[in-house]
């Protein structure tokens, strides 16, 4: 089961992991979506990731603290960042996102031991959920989406693999999700 | 359409991530495959992503310079880690990659240009390529694998975060590779 020191160990690495794959690289790999409609490229990514710093896992670790089952968590703004980031660039949103995490870890190092880990709030969607479940979804929503980087940049040049493309899943599931790699 | 230059700048960055992902990380996020019937853990994928570098992207770059599609290429060993790394740490194999691929980059500047890169060589499956398609499969690959090691690390968790899994792509896939998330 998930302590706190096992998420931090995750949590601690994404914007360095987000950085050695992003920073300063050739537009040619970070302007494709990871699925045709309704995907989200990079910097998009980024900007959600961003979001869950500003309004989302801390202020959810806070409201179980406080609040317990009592009073329900707020909404995830799934689309904020799409005015909010407009005009950053990728290199921006990677330095805010670094930021944000080092400070929200901080933050929950001042909040919440393991012995927190199994008290109770509530989510407006999904009921009752621990303070444990709240952390270990933070640390795998950033592998989730970090994967969903990873999944934009191959798209980018899925018309320069030819025939290969027929032993790469990350580009054939992005015209089926059941399809699997020859 | 692939360069060199835009190909080496995501191939150099693979092992820097991979390190950023897994360099010391708990043996609680490691020691999982990502699907649960043959598949890989971090581990495994680190040794799949060394044979490509022992064995496949530069000696196929050989040979189409050398023999075009006179000669076709050796199969790629999808298994031969299994035995080569068995003793071998998750750190050892970071600083493996890291080592081959470096050199293999410099041997890549040394022996060709964006000049050769519709020429042509010949898979022993897929038949005719060219050049500018290995080096984007290189690329690919690499994006496809390291996605893959993202999948093992969530599914580490999968038990972890409640109710959430019904949000979590990453994780709902391993169950259901055309599920997607609520």
């Amino acid at each position: 089961m998930t302590t706190i020191a096992e998420a931090t160990d995750l949590l601690r690495r994404t914007p360095d992991v987000l950085r050695a794959l992003l920073g300063g690289i050739d537009d040619a790999w970070t302007e494709t979506t990871d699925v045709p409609a309704h995907g989200w490229r990079p910097k998009d990514v980024l900007g959600h990731l961003i979001t869950g710093e500003l309004t989302d896992w801390i202020a959810r670790t806070e409201r179980i603290l406080e609040h317990g089952v009592d009073r329900p968590f707020d909404r995830f703004e799934r689309f904020a960042h799409e005015d909010r980031d407009a005009d950053a660039t990728l290199d921006e949103l990677l330095d805010r996102f670094a930021t944000l995490r080092a400070a929200n870890l901080a933050r929950l190092a001042e909040l919440a031991t393991d012995a927190d880990l199994d008290r109770r709030g509530l989510h407006p969607s999904l009921g009752e959920v621990t303070l444990r479940e709240l952390i270990s979804t933070w640390a795998v929503h950033d592998l989730d989406h970090t994967a969903q980087v990873f999944a934009a940049m191959a798209a980018s040049h899925d018309a320069d693999v030819g025939p290969w493309k027929a032993y790469l899943g990350i580009l054939l599931r992005r015209d089926d999700p059941s399809a699997t790699a020859g």
